[in-house]
C-alpha cells in the first residue's frame, strides 16, 4: 500500500467545530413548535407494591396536557432481548428509589413539575434487597419472580484446561479478595430527548443515545409501531461512557405523549435523576486465586465474581461475562477456571461503563500480579513482559488473539517513566506502579445471528466532487465522523473535511449496532473502507482509461488520482467522479463488516468476549501520599496504548487521556454508594467526580501494531487505556506507603486508617469476604489483614535486585 | 408483470399532511439563531449606467450587518452555462427596473429595508428598448455589446423536407399572424432562501428551488467555494411552475452575506420582488405558414416565432428551440421550416413557464388548424383524429415517438363533451372548442454530455423493514416525493407511506437534474425502479430460498412475498430483508436514468425537443360570451391526457386540473405588460390571475398507452394539459361569437371591440404583424382584417354537416 494520505496525519477532527463555537444542537437545545415539556414521576421507595396511581387530580392541572404510567407500554424492553424484565414506566411495582412510575407532557416545564405532586401514588413498602449478600440469601423477598434462586440474575460458570493440575504444579500460590465500588459515568450532558409524532403516522426521536438501532427496536416493541414508522437520531453527545447505552424511560415517555398528544414533546433529566438512570459500573465483589511456578509463569487461575446490578438487567449478561472472559488475553494462563454471579439488588440498574465489565477483574488481577511480583521478587513490568500471552495465538478460553503490543507498551512505558529503576526505590510516600490492560475492538460474536453485519455503511459521490457517507454510528464524543470522514477520505484520495457525514439516524443511514465496546472504528470503519473502496476502484479505473496509465501506477490523494511515477500526470478527483458516473451510472456504493467466524469458543457463553481484535494498554503511574493526612496525590500517568494504527493520533491521545481522567476518579473517590436504598450522592457536588483541576499529568503514548483484519489495521482506542489506570494507581500507593488496597476508592480516610493513625470505620469490613460464600470469611479475614501488611517482601525484591 | 399493487391506485399521497396541516416548513418558516434577514436593492431604471453605488451611508445605519453589491460576485451565473450574460448582483449597469443591484443584511427586516434607501446608487439612463420591433432595429443601443446584430439574444433557423415542394402540392393554404401575451407564474409562496455558512467552511442554503442540482453548480461559480462544501436543500415549494428554477439574485447574496457575517441570512422576496424575478412566459409573436390538401392533409408548415426574452437569457435557447421542436409530433407534418428569433428587452427575463416555450406556438397552430377545419368544412376534432402522427414513428423533425395516445383524448372528449354534436350548433354567444397538444417527459439530449445520467437515486434496506428513497428530485408540490415512494413501493412490495424520502437535497441525494420541462417522473422514476429492482431481485432470492419455492412464483406486495399459487405462502417484508442483508451484506442499491441514444436528431441544434417519450392531450372548452359586455366566461373545461400510465391518478387528475386552470388563467387575462419598462401590475390585486371562485369546471380524463421506456409505462402529467386549454378556449369563442382572437389574453375590452361595439384600442395594432419583418406588415394586417372576420366559414361547415 502506499503511504497514507490523511490517516495517522494530525489533522482538524471534522466535527469539532460546532462544539468549539457552541453550534452544535443537543437534544436539549431543540426546540420544535407546539412542543410539550415532560417529567417523570420517580418512585420515592426502594422496593415496593404500588397500591394506587391515581393521575386524575395531576390531568386536571391547567396546563397538564397528558400523562402516561406503566400500563399504557405494557410490554417488557431492554437492550438483551433474552433477559428483559423491566418496562418503561415501573408496573405494579417499584424496585428503586428513582425509579420512574409516570411521565407527564405540559406547556411548560415548571408546570410539569407542579402535576408531579398532584399524582396520587401509594406504596406498601416491602424489604430492600441493598448489598450482594442479602440478595445471596434465600429467605428474603424476590425482586423478580423469575429469578430461579435467592436474588440471583445470572450465574456463569466456565472452566478451561486442568484447573487442578495447574495449581498442584504451582510454587507458589496466592488466593486474593478485592471489591471494586460501583460508580456511574456523570456525563456532562443530561439526558434529553425529543420526540415528534406526525401527521403520517411517523415518529421521530431525537435523542443523546448511544445506540439508536436498539432504540429504534424497543420503541417498536413498546409503541407497537413498526419499526418503519419510527426514526432515531442521535444528537451530538456531551459524554455517554456506556451511561446512555440502554434505552430509558424518558425516551419511550417522550414518544407515547407525542404520540397521544400529537405533539412534539421533550424530556430532559435533571442531574439527580442522571444518577437514577445509571446503568453504570457494577460493584464486584472478587477473588482470584493464581498459581505460579517459580520463575513466574501463571500455572492456573480460578476467577470469580459477585457483581451488585441493580433493579434491572441492562446488559447484565455482558457484564458478567465481561468480568471473567478477557482476564486470559494479556499474559498465558494454561488452565482457567470462571465463576461469575450477578444478583438484583433494590438500586438502580448497572450496566455498562467504559471498559464494560473487565475494568473491575483488571484491577483485580493486575493488583495480584503485583503481588506475585514482590513475591518472587520480580520487577513488575518485567514480569508481565515474561508472561505475555504471544501474537496471532489463542487462549485457554479459545480466544483469536491477532496483534498483540503489550510487550511494546511495557517497554516504551518503561523507556518513559523509568518505572524499573524507580520502582521500590522513591522515599516513603511518593511511589511508582504499573499495571497492563486489554479490551475489545467491539464484540464479535452474533447479536442477532451470525450471518448479520455489525455495521453497514454506504458511500455516494457527486459530480461536484462532494462526498457523503452514511452509517448509523453515534457520534458520542469519541469522534466516530471524524473516523467515517478519514476512512472514506483515504480511500477516495479527498480531504476528511470533504467528505459530509450522515451517522445515527436510523432512517437516512444503514444499521450500525451502536456506540459501545469499542466497536466503530474497527466495525464500521471497515464497512466505510468497504463501501469506499469499491468506489476507489471505479475511479482508479476511469482515470487509467483517461490517462492511458496502469492502474496499479495510480493513487489518489489530496483530490488529484496521480501517477505515482510523475505526479504531472493525474486526473482531478472531481474529473475522476465525472468520468466514473458516466461510465457505472451513479456513484453509490455499500459496505458492511461482520466480524469472521472461528474468533472465539464454541462453548455454551462464549457469546462474550470474543472480538475480532483486542487491543492492548499498560500504564505507570506516580503518586504522592501525605503520610499526615491520608491524601494521595497522583501526580502522573502515564498510559501506552496498543490501538493497532493510530487513524487519527491526536483522537487516539485525547481518548487515552480521557480514559486515564477517568479510571483516576473511579480509583481516588467515586462512589455510587446508597444508605437504606437511598443515593447518598445524587449531584455532582457531593459525586467525587475530578475537576481538570483535580487531574494529573497525562501522558499518551500510542503503540502501533498494524492488526491484520482492522480498518487499515487499527484497533480499538476508547475504553481500554482506563483499565489500566486503576491498578496502575493501586501498586504505586503500595509502592509508597506498603499498604495494599484491595478496594476501591482509595480514599484519605482508608489511607489514613491503613497507615494506623485511625481507626478503619473507613473500610466497610463487610464488604471484603462475604458470609455465606464457603470459604469466603477466612479470606477476608486474610485481606484485612494484608491492610497491615508491611513492606516484607518489597525488601525481598530489593535484596534480589 | 403481475397485477400492481400500489401504483394505478387511489392512495393518499404520502407527503400531503405537512401541507394540510400546516406543518410543512417552507424556506421562510425557517429561523436559525443569530439570524440576518436580507433584503435587494433593485434598479428603478430599466436601463441605465450605474454612476455611483456608495454603501458606506447604508453600512452605518444601526443594525444593518453586511452589504454586498455586483462586484463581490463577479462571475456570470445563469441555467445554461453557454449562454451567461448576468451576474448575481447587477455591475455598473442595470437592464431592467427591478434588477437586484445591492443586498442588505441586518438584524431585522425593518433595519434592512430602512439601510435601503440610504445606499446612495446614481444612474446615467439608456434609452430602452421594450418591444420586439425595437429590439430587433440596429440603431438602437445594444442591452448586451455581445449581441451579434440589433438586440437578438439567439437566431434558430431549422428546415426539414422539401418546404417548397410542401407548399406546391397544396390545394389550400393560410399564412396567420399570432401573439401570445407574456405572463407570470404567481406561485402562492413568493421566493425565499436561507443561507448558512458554518465554522467548518461549509455553506448550506435552504431555498425554494426547482433546481438544487444547477443552483449547486452556479453558487461554486458565483461564490468561489467548491461544490463538495455546499449543500443545497430545496425547501417545500409553494408553487413553482417553472418560476423556480433559475439560480437567484437573493439565493446568491443570501449565501455570500453569511459567507461575510458568518451567521445565518434569511431574503424573502416581497410580492412586487416576484414579479421582477418573474422568468416567465415569453411574448411571441408569431406566423405560421400552412398547406393543406383538400382532404385536410398537411403538405408542409413555415413557423416563424419572435420572442420577447426580457434583458437575461435565463434557459432562453431552449425556449427559443422549444417553440418550434414539439409542433411536429402531434399531427403528420412531412415538411417543416422553423425560423425563430429571441430578443432582448428592458424588461425582466423571460423563461419557462409550465409548458415552457410550446405553449405559445400550439396555441397558434391549434386555432390556426380550427380555421383549416372551417376552410374546408372539416369537424375539427375528426379532422384532427385524421392527420395524427402515428405511433412509433420519427417527425419530420426526427423526433422518435413511442406512445401517442392523442386519437384516444380525442375520442375520449367526443364522448364526453359531444363536441361534434354540439359545435357550431349552440346560439350565439354560446361555443365549444377544441384543440390538441403535446409535451416532453424530459429533455432528452445531453446536459452535460451524452453519457451523463440525468437522474439518480440510491434505496436502502433496513433490517427493521424500512425503506429510504434517496434522489435529488425537488419537491416543488408537483408530487414527486410522493412518486419516488410509489415506484419504490411497487418494486419492493412495501407501501407508499412506508418509505422514506429523502430528496432535494444535494448533500444527501443523488444527482438529479431537477423539477422541470416533467422529467421527473420519467427519469427520476425510471432511477429509483433501477435501484429498487436490483434490491427487489435479492428479497425475491431471499424468499424463494426461505420457502423452497421458485423465484418466479413469487410477487412481492403488502409487506409481503407471496406465492402466487397460494396466498398462505409468504415471507414478510422484513422477515425477507434480514435474509437478503444476511446474503448480501448492507442492502443499498443504487440507479441511474439515461435517454437512450437516437430519440432525436442529429442535426445542429437539436439539442432541445428530443425526449425519450411524449405526452398528448386534448381539451374540448364550453365558453358563454356576454354579447353585451364582452364578459367571457368559461363554463366548463375537458381534458383527456395521455399520460402513459397514471401512477397515481388522483394526482394526474389534480396536474390536468391545476394545468387546465392556469391556461384558462392565460387566455382569460393575465399579462405581463410594462408601461416605459415598468410593470403595470406587480400585485396579486392588479395581475389578473383566476382565484378558484373564477375557474370554471375543470374535468379530467386519463388516458393510458403504457409508454415503453417510462418507469411502468408513465410518461408526463404536469405541463402538456395547459397547452390545449388555451386555443380551445379561443377556438370555442371564436364558435360562439364568430371572431378569432389571435392575440392573448381575451378580455372583454377586446371582445367588445371585436363585436364593433367599442373601438379597438384594445387591440395594441402595433404587436400584430411587425415592421421590419419583410411581409410581416401585410400579414399583421391581415390578421387584424380578420378580427372582423365572419361566420362565412362557418356557414360552409354547418352546410357540409
Amino acid at each position: 500500500m502506499a503511504e497514507l494520505s490523511v490517516l495517522g496525519k494530525r489533522l482538524p477532527k471534522v466535527n469539532s467545530w460546532a462544539h468549539l463555537t457552541g453550534s452544535a444542537k443537543y437534544a436539549d437545545d431543540l426546540f420544535l413548535p407546539r412542543m410539550l415539556y415532560g417529567r417523570l414521576l420517580r418512585s420515592t421507595q426502594a422496593h415496593a407494591r404500588i397500591t394506587k396511581l391515581d393521575v386524575s387530580r395531576a390531568l386536571a392541572h391547567p396546563g397538564v396536557v397528558a400523562i402516561v404510567t406503566g400500563p399504557d407500554m405494557p410490554e417488557t424492553i431492554g437492550i438483551m432481548p433474552s433477559v428483559q424484565d423491566e418496562t418503561a414506566l415501573a408496573i405494579d411495582r417499584v424496585r428503586y428509589v428513582g425509579e420512574p412510575v409516570a411521565a407527564i407532557a405540559a406547556i411548560d416545564e415548571d408546570t410539569a413539575f407542579e402535576a408531579m405532586s398532584l399524582i396520587d401514588v401509594e406504596y406498601d413498602p416491602l424489604p430492600p434487597i441493598l448489598t450482594i449478600e442479602d440478595a445471596l440469601r434465600e429467605d428474603l423477598p424476590k425482586i423478580h419472580e423469575k429469578s430461579r434462586r435467592a436474588n440471583i440474575f445470572k450465574e456463569v460458570h466456565l472452566s478451561f484446561g486442568d484447573l487442578d493440575a495447574g495449581f498442584a504444579s504451582a510454587d507458589h500460590m496466592r488466593d486474593d479478595w478485592f471489591f471494586f465500588e460501583g460508580n456511574t459515568h456523570a456525563p456532562i450532558e443530561s439526558h434529553s430527548a425529543v420526540a415528534s409524532f406526525e401527521g403520517d403516522g411517523k415518529l421521530t426521536i431525537w435523542t443523546c443515545t448511544q445506540v439508536p438501532h436498539y432504540l429504534h427496536r424497543e420503541l417498536e416493541k413498546a409503541l407497537g409501531l413498526p419499526r418503519a414508522k419510527i426514526r432515531v437520531v442521535a444528537t451530538p453527545s456531551g459524554g455517554g461512557f456506556g451511561g446512555k447505552s440502554d434505552p430509558f424511560a424518558h425516551e419511550f415517555a417522550a414518544c407515547l405523549l407525542s404520540m397521544r398528544t400529537k405533539r412534539p414533546v421533550k424530556i430532559t433529566l435533571d442531574r439527580e435523576e442522571v444518577f437514577y438512570a445509571h446503568r453504570g459500573r457494577h460493584p464486584v465483589k472478587m477473588r482470584i486465586k493464581t498459581g505460579v511456578k517459580q520463575d513466574g509463569e501463571i500455572t492456573a487461575v480460578h476467577f470469580q465474581s459477585w457483581l451488585d446490578g441493580g433493579a434491572y438487567s441492562s446488559y447484565g449478561i455482558a457484564t458478567t461475562y465481561y468480568t471473567g472472559a478477557l482476564m486470559t488475553v494479556t499474559y498465558r494462563i494454561p488452565a482457567y477456571k470462571f465463576d461469575g454471579v450477578r444478583v438484583y439488588t433494590n438500586k438502580p440498574p448497572c450496566g455498562p461503563k467504559r471498559g464494560h465489565g473487565t475494568t473491575q477483574p483488571r484491577y483485580a488481577l493486575e493488583c495480584q500480579l503485583d503481588k506475585i511480583a514482590v513475591d518472587l521478587g520480580f520487577d513488575a513490568l518485567e514480569y508481565r513482559k515474561r508472561i505475555l500471552q504471544p501474537a496471532n495465538s489463542r487462549t485457554v478460553n479459545e480466544l483469536r488473539i491477532t496483534s498483540m503490543g503489550l510487550g511494546q507498551c511495557l517497554d516504551e512505558l518503561g523507556a518513559k517513566t523509568k518505572y524499573s529503576e524507580r520502582h521500590g526505590q522513591l522515599p516513603r510516600g511518593k511511589g511508582v506502579g504499573i499495571a497492563g490492560s486489554a479490551y475489545i475492538s467491539g464484540a464479535g460474536l452474533p447479536i442477532y445471528w451470525n450471518e448479520m453485519p455489525h455495521s453497514g455503511a454506504t458511500v455516494k459521490l457527486d459530480r461536484g466532487g462532494g462526498v457523503t457517507v452514511y452509517c448509523g454510528t453515534a457520534e458520542i464524543g469519541q469522534g466516530s465522523d471524524n473516523m467515517l470522514a478519514s476512512v472514506a477520505a483515504e480511500c477516495l484520495g479527498v480531504r476528511p473535511e470533504d467528505v459530509h457525514v450522515v451517522s445515527g439516524d436510523t432512517s437516512l443511514a444503514p444499521v450500525d449496532l451502536g456506540s459501545y465496546s469499542s466497536r466503530v472504528t474497527f466495525m464500521a470503519g471497515n464497512a466505510v473502507k468497504d463501501a469506499a473502496w469499491k468506489l476507489r476502484e471505479w475511479l482508479l479505473d476511469a482515470a487509467s482509461e483517461r490517462l492511458a496509465i496502469p492502474r496499479e501506477c495510480l493513487v489518489p490523494a489530496d483530490r488529484r488520482i496521480t501517477d505515482l511515477r510523475d505526479p504531472e500526470q493525474f486526473v482531478t478527483f472531481d474529473d475522476a467522479v465525472v468520468l466514473a458516473e458516466a461510465k457505472h451510472g451513479t456513484l453509490s456504493a455499500a459496505g458492511s463488516y461482520r466480524p469472521p467466524q472461528g474468533i472465539g469458543g464454541g462453548y455454551k457463553g462464549a457469546g462474550v468476549g470474543p472480538s475480532p481484535a483486542y487491543s492492548f494498554q499498560a500504564s505507570v503511574a506516580e503518586v504522592s501520599v501525605d503520610l499526615e493526612t491520608g491524601v494521595v496525590t497522583v501526580d502522573r500517568i502515564t498510559t501506552a496504548h496498543d490501538c493497532g494504527r493510530a487513524l487519527s493520533p491526536a483522537n487516539v491521545e485525547g481518548q487515552i487521556e480521557g480514559s486515564a481522567y477517568m479510571g483516576y476518579g473511579e480509583i481516588m473517590g467515586e462512589e455510587q454508594v446508597f444508605r437504606g436504598g437511598l443515593h447518598k450522592k445524587p449531584s455532582l457536588l457531593d459525586y467525587k467526580i475530578p475537576t481538570s483541576l483535580d487531574t494529573p499529568e497525562l501522558e499518551a503514548i500510542i503503540v502501533e501494531t498494524i492488526d491484520k483484519e482492522g480498518p487499515f489495521g487499527a484497533k480499538e482506542a476508547g475504553e481500554g487505556p482506563l483499565n489500566s489506570v486503576i491498578p496502575a494507581i493501586a501498586n504505586a500507593v503500595y509502592d509508597a506507603i506498603g499498604v495494599r488496597f484491595d478496594e476501591t476508592p482509595i480514599t484519605a480516610d482508608k489511607v489514613l486508617a491503613a497507615l494506623g493513625k485511625r481507626d478503619n470505620r473507613g473500610m466497610p469490613k463487610d464488604r471484603i469476604g462475604p458470609e455465606g460464600m464457603g470459604d469466603g470469611q477466612e479470606a477476608a479475614n486474610a485481606a484485612l489483614r494484608r491492610l497491615s501488611f508491611t513492606t516484607e517482601a518489597r525488601e525481598k525484591k530489593k535484596a534480589n535486585a
